[in-house]
C-alpha cells in the first residue's frame, strides 16, 4: 500500500526522537501499519545533533509543511500555545491530519481544534499530551469504552513526583530537591509551570474531557502546587500509613464532576503510593472493569515520541476511514452538544478527607476547641496525633478527618487560625483513599 | 448509523456480565461507538439469574447464532476448546466477526482461527483472553506499536497470585491459602490449570505473539507451577529483598525468544512486587518506551465484559472498513509468513538468575564445594546465606548467583545433589531484576 507521509514540525528533544523511533524501527512499523510510514520533511529552528538528516526534506518554515501537498499528516512538536494553534489549525484548513504531544494545546485550543478538524474530516490524535509513553489516551478512550468512568487519579508531572519522592526518601527540603531536580534537567530554571500543577493540570483535563464525554474546561480546574508540603508533613503522613503524592483527580459525582490537581495523602499500599522518580501512572475507575493503573515514562524524547508513533500508526490505519466510524477526538460523538449535565465543581462543593497540622500552645482546652469547630461544621476526626512539648514550647497537632465538603473545612480552618492558642497558618491537605467503594 | 446485532453464545460469568454491560451501559456505549450495539440474540444452557431476558430471542443452540443471518457479530463465551473452536470456525465460515475472551481458544487454535477469518475478511478480537479488563491486547498492539518489544513479565493468573500474597502475608503453608481460595470461588475444585501455570501460558502465548511479531506456539511454552513453593522460601527471599511472584515471561534475545511461566523472585521495589490478591499486572519494556505497567482485574464477570464490550466498540467502528486497514490479529501483517528468525528458545537455553536453597551437613568444606561447582560451570554468586546449626543438624544454605545459563544451573544442581552433605533436592527458583538494562 501506499506509504503515509510525515512532515515533523519541530526538532527538539519530542521531535528529535520521533525521527529516530520512525527511523529506527521503520521495518517493524510498516510491518505494523501495513504500509511504510515516512518522512516526507522536517521543519527545524537549529540542527539536532541526535538526527542524521542526510536525504531529508528540511525547511525553517513550520508553515511550508502546512501547505505541503506531498504531506498527509503534520506532527505538531513545537510546543506553546499561539503558533502551535495556528500552525495546526492551518494544516487542518490544508486537510491534513495531525499528530501531536502539545497538553496545553490540547487543553487549552482543543475545543476549537477538534472543532475545525471535524468540519475538514481530519484525525487529530494527541496520546503524547497526557503521560508520555503510557498509552492512557487509547486505554481510557478505547480500551475502557465500556465503562462508565467514575473517577480518574494520577501522578502526571515527573518533577514533582520526582521532588516528592526524593524529600520522602532522603529526608529533604522542597527547594533543596528542587535545585538538585534543576541541575540534572529534570525541572525547567522556572518550575512554576511543574511544581504550581499547571502541567497537571491540563493533562488533567483532557483525561476528563475522554472519560466522562465534556467540552475541555482548563480554566475551570483547580490547582494547587507542591512547594508548601514540607519534611514534617511527609514524615507524619508516613505515619499514619500513607504517601503525598501530587495528584491530578477527577471524580463524577452526582452534582457534576470535580477536577482537582494538589498534593495528596494516599496509603501507602496503592500502587500509585510506589510510583516513584520522575515515572507517571494513572488510576482509572471504572463501573464494570473497577480500578485499572497505567504506568510508564510521562515525558522524555523517545517515550513520548513512543506515543507519537504510535498515534502515526493509527492514522495509518484510519486515513483511507470514513470520518463518522473514527474514533471520536474526546471519546464520544457530540460534545460540542453538551447539555450541561455535568458541570464542573467550584472547589468549595468538592468531598474529600482532610489532613491538618496546626501549632498549638501547650495548654488544656485547645483540643477540644478544635474539636468543636469541627464538630460544629460536621466534620468527624478519624485520627488525632499530638506530640509532647516541652515547657512553653508550640506543639504540633496532627488531624486526619472523614470526608467532609471543602466549603466546610474552609470555613472551620478559618475559625480554628482565629483562635488565640493556634500560632500561624493551618495546614491541610487532601486525602484520598482510592479505594473501591469511593 | 445502523445498529451492531450481537449474538452472546454462553450465559455464564463472563456472559452474564457482558449481557449486563451492554445494557446497562447502552446509551454511553452508543455515544462512544457512534452507534447502538444491541443483543439480537442469546444462547444458552441454563438461565443466568443476574439477567432479565425480557424481550431478548433466546435459544440453546449456540450454531443457531453463528448462522443467524440477523447477527453481525457472535461473542464467543462458551469456554473449552472443541465446542468453541467449532462454533468460531462456523461463525466466521458465515461471515460474521468474532468477540472471544477465550486464551485457552486463541493460544492452541489461534493461527487456524485467524488464518479462516483472514480468508473472510472478518474481525476476531481477544482483548478478554489476557488480563480480564486490563486493556494489554490494545496497548501492546496499538499504544506501543512504535516500540521492538524487548520483554514482557506478567502477573496473569489472580489465582496464584491470591495464594502467593496470602502465603506472605500471612505465613502460611501452599496447600493451606489453596484450600481457601478454593472456599472462596477464586480456585477452581481441580486447581491444575491455575497453580501449574497452564492457563498463565496460555495468556503469555498469545501476549509473546502480539508483541514480537510471531505465530502463537503454546506447545513450547515452558510451565512450572507454584506449588512446590514453601514459607521458608517466601521468607528468605524477603529477606533478601525479593518477593516471590508466579510470573509469565518472554524476552527476545539475539538467540531467539524466551517464553516461560514459573515462580519468579523479584525485587520488593518493583510495582509487579506490590500487585495483591487476584489481581493482574503486565510489565512491558520497549525500545522507544522503556518500562510500562498495566494493572487490574484479571477475572470476573464485569471486569472480562468490559474488555469484551471494548471489543465491540471496536468491531462497530471497523465493521465498515477495508480489512486491509484494521489492526492485524497478532499486531503485525503476514505473522504466517514468519521466516524463523525468531525461534522460542527450549528451556535449557534461557539465561537468568538463581536462588538456590539446599540444605547441607553442617561440616567444614561442604560451602567450599559448593562454590567449586557452581564455578566450574561459570556461575559466579551474589550473595550467600548460611544459617547457624545446631549440633548435628542439617543446615539451610541459601545463594543467589549471577546470570547464567539454565543449561549450566541444571549441570551444577546435579552435581550439588550427587554430593553426600547435601540432603534431598536442590530448591531453585529463577530471579529476575526486571530492570531497565536487562
Amino acid at each position: 500500500m501506499k506509504p503515509v507521509r510525515v512532515g515533523i514540525c519541530g526538532l527538539g528533544t519530542v521531535g528529535g526522537g520521533t525521527f529516530n523511533v520512525l527511523t529506527r524501527n521503520a521495518d517493524e512499523i510498516a510491518r505494523r501499519a501495513g504500509r511504510p510510514i515516512v518522512i516526507e520533511q522536517v521543519a527545524h529552528r537549529s540542527l539536532n545533533p541526535e538526527c542524521d538528516l542526510t536525504g531529508i526534506k528540511t525547511t525553517t518554515d513550520v508553515f511550508e509543511v502546512a501547505r505541503n501537498p506531498d504531506i498527509d499528516v503534520l506532527v505538531e512538536l513545537v510546543g506553546g500555545y499561539e503558533l502551535a494553534r495556528e500552525l495546526v489549525l492551518t494544516a487542518i484548513a490544508n486537510g491534513k491530519h495531525v499528530v501531536t504531544a502539545n497538553k496545553a494545546l490540547i487543553a487549552v485550543h482543543g475545543n476549537e481544534i477538534f472543532h475545525a478538524a471535524h468540519e475538514q474530516g481530519v484525525i487529530v490524535a494527541f496520546e503524547g499530551a497526557v503521560a508520555g509513553g503510557v498509552p492512557v489516551v487509547k486505554s481510557l478512550r478505547e480500551g475502557l469504552g465500556a465503562n462508565r468512568i467514575e473517577w480518574v487519579a494520577g501522578i502526571i508531572n515527573g518533577t514533582g513526583n520526582y521532588i516528592l519522592t526524593h524529600m520522602r526518601s532522603e529526608g529533604r527540603a522542597f527547594e533543596d530537591v528542587l535545585a538538585e531536580a534543576q541541575a540534572l534537567g529534570y525541572a525547567e530554571a522556572d518550575p512554576t509551570f511543574d511544581v504550581e500543577g499547571i502541567d497537571a493540570a491540563h493533562k488533567l483535563t483532557i483525561l476528563a474531557s475522554i472519560a466522562y464525554g465534556v467540552p475541555l474546561q482548563f480554566e475551570k480546574a483547580y490547582t494547587e502546587g507542591i512547594s508548601r508540603v514540607t519534611f514534617d508533613d511527609v514524615e507524619q503522613a508516613d505515619n499514619l500509613g500513607y504517601t503525598i503524592k501530587h495528584l491530578g483527580i477527577s471524580k463524577r459525582t452526582d452534582a457534576g464532576l470535580e477536577l482537582r490537581v494538589h498534593p495528596t495523602l494516599i496509603p501507602k499500599e496503592r500502587l500509585l503510593a510506589n510510583v516513584h522518580g520522575v515515572k507517571n501512572a494513572i488510576a482509572i475507575m471504572g463501573d464494570a472493569v473497577g480500578p485499572t493503573l497505567y504506568y510508564g515514562a510521562g515525558a522524555g524524547a523517545e517515550p513520548t515520541a513512543s506515543a507519537v508513533v504510535a498515534d502515526l500508526l493509527d492514522v495509518a490505519r484510519d486515513i483511507a476511514t470514513d470520518h463518522h466510524y473514527r474514533v471520536p477526538y474526546l471519546a464520544f460523538i457530540g460534545i460540542g452538544d453538551d447539555d450541561g449535565s455535568m458541570p464542573i465543581l467550584p472547589m468549595e462543593d468538592i468531598v474529600t478527607a482532610y489532613y491538618l497540622r496546626l501549632l498549638a500552645v501547650d495548654r488544656p482546652g485547645v483540643l477540644a476547641r478544635v474539636a468543636t469547630i469541627l464538630a460544629e461544621q460536621g466534620i468527624s476526626i478519624e485520627a488525632l496525633v499530638q506530640k509532647e512539648a516541652t515547657e512553653g514550647e508550640l506543639v504540633p497537632i496532627i488531624l486526619l478527618t472523614h470526608r467532609t465538603r471543602e466549603k466546610n473545612m474552609n470555613e472551620a480552618i478559618r475559625h480554628i487560625e482565629s483562635m488565640a492558642d493556634i500560632a500561624g497558618p493551618v495546614t491541610r491537605i487532601r486525602v484520598e483513599s482510592l479505594d473501591e467503594q469511593e
